[in-house]
């Protein structure tokens, strides 16, 4: 088994192999800026991790992964572009430091790479990791599209969002340790659990990350609070807040989230006394450990060492205790 | 062999089969719209034609023939964004009818869904289809870049025009044929041949389109006359006209081409009558012939039935004596 920092170094030195000389430099300048920009590289570390687990050559799974993380960053390109965000990762988003334009058309691009990379899978394995990675991507947009419809749809319920962010975020999670384990070449039935696994994880996974958004701490977490609660998005915090509110409590958390001046810090003061009124964190944080559980569950039932489920345990609990 | 009707029904009926019941609605609609909304197919045809002139299953190549009709109307629809264009096939574009948003993730669905139809190509070729199909995607995405880079740009050359219509319209043309090629299971030889004379039509007909929007017949072509003269756009006929224009016609051309309003009639028939006095009808026409016997020459060297060229050359005839 390799350490984290080594598939991370791996991956790191794959996608700086990959965008030395393309041109046109208009073309290539944004997609090299959002690649190197970094982030966790948490796909293809999943990719390369799980293919380690089941004892396959991760020197294989590279490109797989790679296939992932640049498909991800395309999602996230575009994403800015249709969310008008002006930072990410700290930086500011290719759509604000160039253009739309450039942002639409070097997303494209980066789609067509993200299969160029799929195309480098083990031969023999790239029908059904394209298969997977296929209906991964599907499902991200339309996950995307149901998040853009919530923004105009009064009466979102608590399972159209977790539907939402199931598609969004869970199943790439999920497919992306499928990936390794299908490249491992473990057995259709642990390729299917470790799916389920990545996607349980997933799903703990994003609503920690809204969680973070309301209550994280601003210095470690590198993002103002309340981001969501400044763009009126309809997370898990907010419906289950509805649901459990008094109609005085809904009634102005409607109100506040109709609110569109996002420097306003006293509504996100005031939602925040709402959410803590109802005890919304802790209802979090037990649909969280719903999810966790749910995963663990799935993970006995892998045929796998102990020691090597070991180290998804811990993996899993890093990905909870996350600071950033 | 069968007609360019019956290959255009296959792919109507596949198309329709393909976008029964897909969800959420709000993703989908702009999709069924573009790609219900037809234009030529020209693309799956040529796929279709040259499986068949190579005695191939023409049942095998229509995923195939459905993903390149797919990924082009996906550009397309990205085009329109990045171009503000209103109006596509005489209809509204999807960015107008819809907003810029729907049509960016519209198209990033419709770009992964080109890559399901290519998908359902024949396994055996999988990976040799995957690589002609994302090398034109790329090559397709830096041909609208470089077009693009025209429209800031003050000094481009003939060659970098050229180079920019071969990789933006000429490598898909080829490659639709390519693909064809492939399903057939022809020889090597003969595949990269039919690529190229594909090729050489694309650029043939790409010229066409350039002369078609200057001087074509505004009820035949069923566009404004003019559309490339009103938004500037550095086509062959611009460039060429910058070439052999004397000082004073350099100046005014220039001039004519800082002019913003679209609706300025008088500039339109200013341009024209500029070409006009150069003869760039006729040295547009004159490159048209240039690539169009190359093409030829290309046909010549194909080991393929006598009457079988000559379907190519009927089809390439019509391409370039097109009224719409």
């Amino acid at each position: 088994m390799h350490t984290i920092e080594e598939y991370q170094k791996l991956i790191q030195s794959a996608i700086e192999k990959e965008l030395v000389h393309r041109e046109p430099v208009e073309l290539y300048e944004p997609i090299k800026y959002t690649l190197y920009m970094g982030g966790k590289r948490l796909r293809p570390m999943l990719t390369l991790l799980t293919c380690d687990i089941f004892d396959g050559d991760i020197l294989q799974a590279i490109y797989p992964a790679l296939g992932l993380e640049t498909f991800h960053n395309f999602t996230l390109l575009h994403d800015d572009i249709m969310d008008n965000a002006p930072i990410r990762r700290g930086q500011q988003t290719v759509y604000k430091k160039w253009d739309a334009n450039r942002a639409i058309l070097s997303g494209d691009t980066m789609m067509v790479m993200a299969y160029d990379f799929i195309l480098a899978s083990p031969k023999d394995l790239l029908f059904e990791i394209f298969t997977v990675f296929n209906r991964v991507g599907k499902e991200v947009c339309e996950g995307q599209q149901y998040d853009m419809n919530f923004e105009k749809k009064n009466n979102v319920t608590l399972d159209e969002y977790l539907k939402m962010i199931h598609l969004k975020t869970a199943v790439l999670l999920g497919g992306s340790m499928q990936v390794g384990a299908i490249v491992a070449r473990t057995s259709k039935n642990n390729t299917q659990l470790i799916y389920e696994f990545g996607e349980s994880i997933g799903m703990a996974f994003q609503l920690r990350d809204d969680l973070l958004d309301a209550f994280g701490d601003e210095d470690i977490f590198g993002k103002k609070n309340g981001g969501d609660i400044r763009t009126n998005k309809k997370t898990f915090l907010y419906l289950k807040a509805l649901e459990l509110g008094s109609p005085k409590q809904q009634e102005e958390l409607k109100q506040l989230f109709s609110i569109k001046d996002k420097q306003d810090d006293n509504k996100v003061e005031r939602v925040l006394s709402i959410f803590q009124d109802l005890k919304i964190e802790e209802e979090t944080k037990r649909l969280m450990d719903c999810y966790y559980d749910k995963g663990f569950k799935i993970l006995k039932k892998i045929d796998l060492d102990q020691n090597k489920k070991h180290v998804l345990v811990k993996l899993a609990e890093s990905l909870m205790k996350r600071t950033n």
